[in-house]
C-alpha cells in the first residue's frame, strides 16, 4: 500500500498528461523519466516542479550545461542516488566531457573539505569581505 | 584556550610563510584571507590543503569561473558561512555577473528541492541511465 | 565479518527480549522491524532508544500523525532510505492520505530550496524575530 | 561589491513591487520579510519563490499550522538560521504553542539519531514495507 | 515572543533544578551551558537528553577523549556552530592537544571528501566488504 | 555511455598504476578496492587523493583506530553508503571492537540529535567558550 506507484501516460489524467507532453515535447524524448512519472502522484507539485525546473534549467546569463553540471554538484553533495544517475547523463548530454566531470568531481570534493575546514577551526569572516 | 587562533606572517614559521607566499604570488593578493591563517595551526594541512586547490582551481577543461560557481553552490548546499562570504566575491573577480550569480542561486534552490521529491517519493533509478 | 547481523527473538539475550516484547505490545505487531533487531547488536542503544522513541511519538501536544509527518519530512531531507522507506508506512498507518503526503513533500522539497536561497543570499534576520 | 544589498519598496521595480503587494495583502503585513527584500535582486527567482510558497503554504489537506511545523522542522535539520529565525515566530503565529515547539523538536532530534543509527547499521529495508 | 528564553537556576522548576544538580555534579562545574538553559524550556527534554548523553559519553569501550573527538568530528560536519564552540573545549579538558585537533580536522575534512568522490563516481560496494 | 566504468590493473595507464602498486604496497593487499578503481577515470584526482588520504591517515598524534572511527563518524552523519561500507571493516582492522562500533554508533547519533536541539532551540555561545 506505502510504496509509491508512478503514473504511465495511458491512465494519467488530462492534467498530468498535460505535463508530461510539454516535457517529452521541451527535451525531444518519447517518454519522461520516472522522476515526472512518480511527482505525477500529486498533479499540482508535478506541475509547479516542471514549470519551475524549465524556467530555470533554460540558457539564461548561464548556459545550460554549467547549470546541469551545478546541478550535479548540489545532488553529489546531498548524496541524491537518484539525482546523481539521471543529471550525470543529462550533463553530458549538454556536453560535460570526461575531463569536466573529473573536475567538477574534484572542486565539489574539495569544496565539501575546505567547507568543514572552516567550520572546525571556527574562521571568522574577512573584513574585506564585507565591502 | 580553546579559540582558535590565528597565524600572522610576522610571526609565522618558515615553511608557514612559504605557502603564504605562494599564496600572495598566485593570487597576486598582499595578504592571504583568514581561512589560511586559521589553517596554518597545522602546517601540514595548510600546505596539503592549498596544494590541492592550487591545482584544482587552475585553468583546465573548466574556465576558473564555472569552477568557482560549482565552489560556491556546494557551500550554499552545506550553509557554510565562511564559505559562502569568502567564495562570492571570488566569483565575482573571476567574472560572475549579478545576473549569474541570480541563476546560480536558482539551481542551486531547485536541485535541492528536487533532491529530496527524489528522496520522499522514493523514485528507482531509469534502465535507460544504466546504459 | 564487519556485515552486522540482526539479532531474531529465538537467540535474543533477556535484556533484548525484554524490549523487543514491550515493542510488540506497545505497537501491537507479531514482530519488531529490522531497526531493532540490527540495534540489538548493542542493548543498551537499543533501550535508551526504544525507550526514547516511545516517549517522544506518544501522543502529547501534538498527535502522533503530526509527529510521523515530521519524521519523515527529517529522514527525507536527510535522505535517510530505510527511514522513509519505514516512515512512509508508519504515517499512513497514523493516518496520512495520499494528499497529504503529497504536502508534505511539497513543502519539504520548498523548505529546502529557500533554506539555501536564504544560505545564499546571505539575508540577515529581521529585527522583528528577535523580539 | 560583493555583499548582497536588499531591495526597498521605494527604490523596486514595478515587477518587485508586484510581489511585495501580493505578499503584503496575502500575510496582512506591512512590509516583506528581509528575505522577499534580498530575493528582489533577481525578480525572476522572486516571484517564482514567492507563488510556490504561497501556493504551498496555503491551507489543504494539512493545516497552516502543520505546515510550518513541517517546515520547521527541515530547517532545523538544515542548520538554516535565518529559516529557523522567521519560520519559528511564523509557527507561533499559526498556533503553535510552547508545548507543541518542544515536541517538534523532540521528534526532530530523535529523528536525526535514528536516521544515523539506520545508516551506520546498515538495516536493510524490512520486506513488509515494500507491499 | 518568538525569542527563546533560557531557564536559569533561580527560577527553574524543581524537575529542572534536580537535572542541573545532577550535571553540575557529574561535571564539576558551577553553572551549566547555555545548551541546557535553552532545553530546560521543556523539562521532559531536558532530563531525557541529559541521561542519554551522561550514559552515551561515560568511559566505556572508548574513552571520554575518543568520543568527544567524534563528537566534535560529526559537529563540524554538520556546521553546528554552538556544538563546535562548545565541544571544541570539551575535547581539550577531557586531552584532546592541538596536534590531535589538527588530525582530527584533517580526517574530517577529507571523509566529507571522499563521501562526495565515491557518491559522484557511483561506487559500487565491493565483494568483499559484504563478507 | 554515461556510467562509470572502473579502471582495472591490466588495462591502467603507468599513471594509475603507479598509484595503484603504492596502495597495495602500502596497505599489505593483493587488488586496490572500487572507490580507486573508479577514481582511476582521473588520473589527477586519483594521485592527490591518495597522497592525501596516505598521509592524513599515517599513525600522529592520533592513532589509526581512532582516525579510522572518526572517519566512519563522518560517513555515518552523510549517509555515504559506499563509505559506510567500506570503512567498517577498515576500522575493524584497525582494532574496533563491537563494542567500539556500538559506542562510536551512540556518540554518532547522539551529536547528530544534539546538534538539532541546538540549533531549534537557537542557543547563543556561552561567553565562557570565547575566552
Amino acid at each position: 500500500m506505502s510504496t509509491p506507484k508512478p503514473v504511465e501516460y495511458a491512465t494519467a489524467s488530462k492534467a498530468v498528461r498535460a505535463v508530461f507532453d510539454d516535457i517529452k515535447k521541451s527535451r525531444k524524448v518519447d517518454d519522461v523519466n520516472n522522476f515526472w512519472k512518480y511527482l505525477a502522484r500529486d498533479p499540482a507539485t508535478l506541475k509547479r516542479t516542471w514549470e519551475s525546473v524549465k524556467q530555470i534549467m533554460a540558457p539564461g546569463a548561464l548556459d545550460p550545461l554549467t547549470k546541469e553540471m551545478i546541478y550535479l554538484a548540489v545532488s553529489v553533495t546531498n548524496g541524491c542516488g537518484y539525482c546523481i544517475a539521471s543529471h550525470t547523463p543529462a550533463a553530458r548530454k549538454a556536453g560535460m566531457s570526461e575531463a569536466m566531470f573529473g573536475e567538477v568531481m574534484a572542486v565539489v570534493g574539495m569544496a565539501n573539505e575546505t567547507n568543514r575546514l572552516a567550520n572546525g577551526y571556527r574562521v571568522p569572516i574577512d573584513a574585506a569581505f564585507e565591502k
